[in-house]
């Protein structure tokens, strides 16, 4: 038996066009003699209005009873999808968390998998049958249903591809992959064929919205190839993968951009140990997120600037804070609201030599003046001013040949 | 512990607003130290909004993924009610049919319960707890969700109140209780305060939709008492119970009426053995439900009259089948579509001779002409001319006293 996971977010099932839609997809498997396991998210919007319903009541819902609302989502696309199948002349059924079951930890509103019982669904599909398990949702040991967080159907369906040693697992979304760069600043942006999750994982966190981290971080430990593609196309995807698999002489795999940043910079710091703690401690309290930081030796020999960066959202809520801290003494802030922080990305890099300075060079060709710079292993991030990002994007691009 | 099954139907649980006041009505019974177990309906139009979407994807849709789709309403009210109770400071939890669980065949659609298992309610109830049970599902011995049939949450009601040996089982509805009569037809018409299953079966079945017969009939069965009341006003409602528990010297106990009827009588149908069965079985096989049957003499020795109500939505078709039986012969058709049943109902009537008589006498007062009769044990009905049922309830609600 091969077989094969599909999973279809809410947009791929968001109406019942789409049902009809994703139904032919999945027969095509059935014949192609695959035993098809689904995983559908629940029509989109509808997780929404459930959630709407949960405020109405009050803002801190219990979050167990959340779970049990939340649920219900799921549930009804999946009897959607299983009775159009079953009206095409398909034995199929519909599996809830607690059906298959899907056993996780208490943890209501972000569970993880304890563990998948694979003998219902193994023995549905000997059956001939095509289950259509509810993504993002679980029991936990006290018999409660509980969910996996928002779009944790991804997380349900690479899970499944584990317990049932599938030999395929594709996520079906609205995208046709995973583009070399956002196409809205850069068209000849080209889909990228084959990827590393650790590649994934960069672009992901760096504003392609192609899946959530944490799904495909969940891939990567449990070592589950898989591919996401368009349930709108019938293009090819994008295959993610571990490192080895790919054998692609580019140094670089993708350019990834975000939008909304801003700068802040602490002049004339008082440099004493623990500073940096001291500033950037109320700011975790607060769950502001700080991207990228640098400190420079200031004019004064005993004072330091420190700059970082954070979401333009988050800026206000920032500098009330610094002017709160009792802790630090500082001469001025200043603080920029046009910038963004463009990445280059791939494993290639480490094995070659010279991608910084490439990329610094190419920069500098078209006079772009970098803020500030940091660096992974698998990727290089500077900051430059907003007008500068399509420019930037563009000589990137080129001088790695993406466009190819 | 003295158990209390509340139940809400869909108009009860239809807001937000809606599911604060019933919060207040759950715990005016926790506060009056009842341990309380509520059973809810879908919120109203959610049943119907599900339903819909079934139909989109087809018809026929099949019935056991149908009741996956449709437990979901209930899922949500569930845990909307649950999570309002904590947010309250109470401690409750939304069971689904397969988390108490109550146990069903696999008829879908209309399943009948088979078993409750009470340990973990009664569980949760020591804890001090407050559980929301789904009304209308369950799960059958596949692990698969079934459903009990429209307004079958207040059988499931009736049925946790027998495994729970509860003390009482209150149905929340948006009527007072049963009256006497429609009020409608009839502005003195008063509440019954207390009815027999019997006399509420006939008064469901003869027009009273306060509940489905079928509920009122498991209810009988298991000897379980219940009341009925409004959910929107505080006033006391109708207890149901055995006839022994009824002391009350009332001859009848209500009258109830229909609407729509029609009557059709087949002139100088040839008598031969048999001839009645010839007639009907075409409707039956058509499910139309012929209500009142009279077979006359006619004029001729050997021919007959045979007269018989139904809906008059039923009448085209009625008569179309009528012609196209070659069973039968008679010498012409006569219909009446203004005509109405109206039918006196109590026990009292068993151990009170004469009651036809004074409803005779009555009508003829008012010069009301009977068309057909026919009585039962506990209820005589008489068809008469539609424009005549305000007078003729007027008269028999004053002649038994029901005034008062």
């Amino acid at each position: 038996m091969k077989i094969v996971v599909l999973k279809f977010g809410g947009t791929s099932v968001g109406s019942f066009k789409r049902i009809r839609i994703i139904s032919k997809i999945i027969i095509s498997y059935i014949k192609k003699k695959y035993a098809v396991v689904v995983v559908s998210s629940a029509m989109s919007g509808e997780t929404n209005k459930l959630i709407k319903k949960s405020k109405e009541i009050c803002n801190n819902f219990d979050k167990s009873e959340y779970d049990v609302l939340l649920s219900a989502g799921e549930q009804i696309a999946c009897a959607l999808i299983s009775g159009n199948l079953i009206r095409l002349g398909y034995k199929s059924r519909s599996f809830m968390g607690w059906q298959v079951p899907i056993l996780t930890d208490t943890n209501h509103g972000n569970s993880k998998i304890n563990y998948i019982q694979k003998n219902n669904l193994i023995k549905f599909l000997k059956s001939g049958g095509t289950p259509i398990v509810a993504g993002f949702q679980g029991v936990n040991n006290k018999f409660k249903i509980t969910t996996l967080g928002r779009g944790a159907s991804d997380y349900t369906a690479i899970m499944i591809a584990k317990y049932l040693k599938a030999q395929k697992c594709i996520i079906y979304t609205d995208v046709e992959g995973v583009m070399t760069t956002d196409p809205k600043v850069y068209k000849n942006a080209k889909k990228i064929k084959i990827i590393s999750y650790e590649e994934m994982l960069e672009m992901s966190s760096l504003g392609s919205k192609v899946m959530q981290s944490n799904s495909v971080q969940d891939a990567r430990l449990n070592r589950i190839n898989f591919d996401v593609r368009s349930s709108f196309k019938s293009t090819v995807g994008t295959s993610v993968t571990k490192r080895k698999n790919i054998k692609n002489n580019k140094v670089i795999t993708g350019i990834s951009l975000t939008k909304n940043d801003a700068k802040v910079t602490i002049v004339g710091v008082k440099d004493k140990p623990g500073i940096a703690a001291s500033i950037f401690e109320p700011f975790s309290r607060n769950n502001i997120n700080i991207d990228m930081v640098v400190q420079n030796i200031s004019a004064n020999r005993h004072d330091t600037d420190i700059t970082f960066t954070l979401k333009q959202d988050d800026l206000n809520k920032t500098l009330k804070l610094l002017k709160l801290n009792k802790k630090i003494t500082y001469r001025k802030i200043l603080i920029d609201k046009n910038v963004s922080k463009v990445s280059i990305i791939g494993v290639g890099m480490i094995t070659t030599p010279g991608v910084t300075y490439r990329m610094f060079k190419s920069l500098s060709r078209k006079n772009i003046n970098i803020l500030v710079i940091s660096t992974s292993e698998i990727k290089i991030s500077v900051l430059i001013k907003s007008i500068n990002v399509k420019k930037a994007v563009s000589a990137l691009h080129k001088e790695f040949k993406l466009d190819k």
